[in-house]
């Protein structure tokens, strides 16, 4: 039984991301199911993408990454499932960009042949129904995990479609010397496409220049710095303060290494 | 042993909702304790009650609800425990509403009998006792939560009611043509007490007319339109927009179906 | 093999919990590990010591508490484990102050052994390397929290250092008549350094009188009332409202029992 890990956009002011959980817990009973993140911003896939390439050099080889930030949902994007090492399952729509640049998907199945859960141990209301247009956390993509975390066969999920038709953000991870910031954290570090920068150097951003140091506590308080961040990509920060707002930094700012 | 769901507007900036999960673990080594929200909005009865009635078909019979929204926490307001196919446990203000026209509550008890739990491996700070009077949460919903969790007898909670005497919130759920906004989800989306509509025919709400389609995908990126949402209520959205905002929508507001 | 209850300020939108979880959890096969809290305000230590205070004596004696409220990662701040009745991991800043007044540590040492978590499963990127120096959750605490919840003998982690040494913030629990807003919680609620009052009594801050009641029901809608908080320090509301806000109250102000 291969443990899930499960990210999305659902936040915890709602209980989506507990009813996927109920789902993939009836199905695959005593499933190991682990929550990545759940308050990502609504809809936004560069960080979702970041979260997940952050994420995946630490889960387990054959685990089951359930992401679901989704803004296209119930459109024609497809719902997929893929896998390398891991098993990816989610919306067709680049969210694994980042994370499969470390584990290349082989195989990919679409997810038209299972059927979402159904309401168990209640009342029928009369003219009640649960809509399947909008929710495909619950109704497809969870059942797809389950049937992956059970180790059944994958040709029970869909038709196999080929992995270069899966689809990709147009991001690059670079060695420099131009790149661009690819998203923020929670403390308003800037995280972005350049893969390093030696020590001491600067780098421009927004009209300004930021030196390269080893760590945070190099950098006077309130001061800008850059290193290199947890993922091994370089960020951009403000000790003690948020590099975001400081410097009015947005998604897709040419990043310069001098 | 039954596992617990658990819900609250304790949030994640506070330790509340893994203290409580902690009594539960203490009185009931080994038990499922799984978290459907808790970021809810502080004291929002409608959001709580719509959180539950979304989760409730997904949940296993025989599942404890622990639900703790409450605004009168401290006050006369009773703390209950109640049961149909599953055990709802929290205060007696109306959060159950809309989950107990799904699975009725056929027995419940006012919480009475239990003790609090008590400091464990703390040495005693001259001067300092827990208060008793605000965090319910800990001190009486999770020792009655565990009580059911273990399957001891419902005596054992405190004196039994009957159902008849449980707070209701005063919504109803309708055909239409009639309804109201009966919240919104993280997303901004707005659910209405409507139970369904055709494809095609017009919504009014806040002086707009606004389209039933099948999904958000038939919708214009910007656009207004209704669905039947996940739980299976009319919902209205804008197309990767906050239909809250855009339509300045408000809880209570009228719906008509056209 | 020991729990591990963990708090941190990661928040819930970057994956940073799951990550050290998923760590944990490789080192410890099996390892029950719990969540206290994620979305602390970012770098509040005031906050953080209050959540740990309210929690320890809820947590079972022989827990590893993994806390990582760091805003000086990089620099020069130790990085330690100590131990009383329970385990405690996490930077050498304070952070456990108001813990150990309930629970003392007899031994610390620090954290300087371990080696961090290496990727796993996953294709070298050319130039890719994680930073090392950011993200001490991951590198440095779940490896040495791994190591206490696996038993392991202490002197793996570094070298002993005397309990004098540790780190503690300028805060001091008291009777009365004067203390301090220690912080607040998601409600608003002040949290006080005072130990009691007597029912009745009154409290002067920020310019106001403010009676010391039972419980929030005893006070009108709107109205600020103190009482005896659950972990047994006096908390000053308002009614259905936040204090906070409504009293314009920050940390560090002076409250005085009358």
């Amino acid at each position: 039984m291969r443990p899930v890990y499960f990210l999305s956009d659902f936040g915890l002011e709602d209980p989506y991301a507990g009813v996927v959980q109920a789902v993939l817990e009836e199905r695959v009973p005593g499933v190991r199911v682990r929550h990545l993140a759940h308050a990502l911003p609504p809809g936004d896939l560069r960080r979702a993408t970041y979260a997940l390439f952050e994420a995946v050099p630490y889960l387990p080889e054959g685990a089951v990454l359930l992401a679901v930030v989704d803004p296209g949902v119930g459109t024609g994007r497809r719902a997929i499932a893929a896998w390398g090492k891991r098993f990816y399952v989610g919306p067709d729509n680049g969210l694994f960009t980042l994370a499969w640049l470390l584990d290349p998907p082989e195989r990919a199945f679409l997810l038209e042949n299972l059927s979402p859960p159904r309401p168990r141990g209640v009342l029928p209301l009369p003219g009640l129904r649960p809509g399947e247009h909008t929710f495909h956390g619950r109704d497809r993509f969870a059942p797809a995990a389950a049937h992956l975390a059970l180790g059944l066969p994958p040709e029970g999920l869909g038709p196999e479609v080929s992995v270069e038709s899966l689809v990709r953000l147009p991001l690059a991870l670079s060695p420099g010397p131009l790149g661009e910031v690819l998203t923020f954290d929670r403390f308003g570090n800037a995280i972005t496409t350049l893969l390093s920068a030696p020590l001491g150097a600067w780098v421009e951003v927004a009209g300004r220049r930021v030196r390269v140091l080893r760590t945070f506590g190099e950098a006077e308080e309130g001061e800008a710095l850059a290193y290199l961040g947890s993922a091994g990509l370089l960020e951009i920060a403000v000790n003690r303060g948020s590099a975001r707002e400081a410097l009015g930094l947005q998604e897709g700012m040419p990043v310069r290494l001098l």
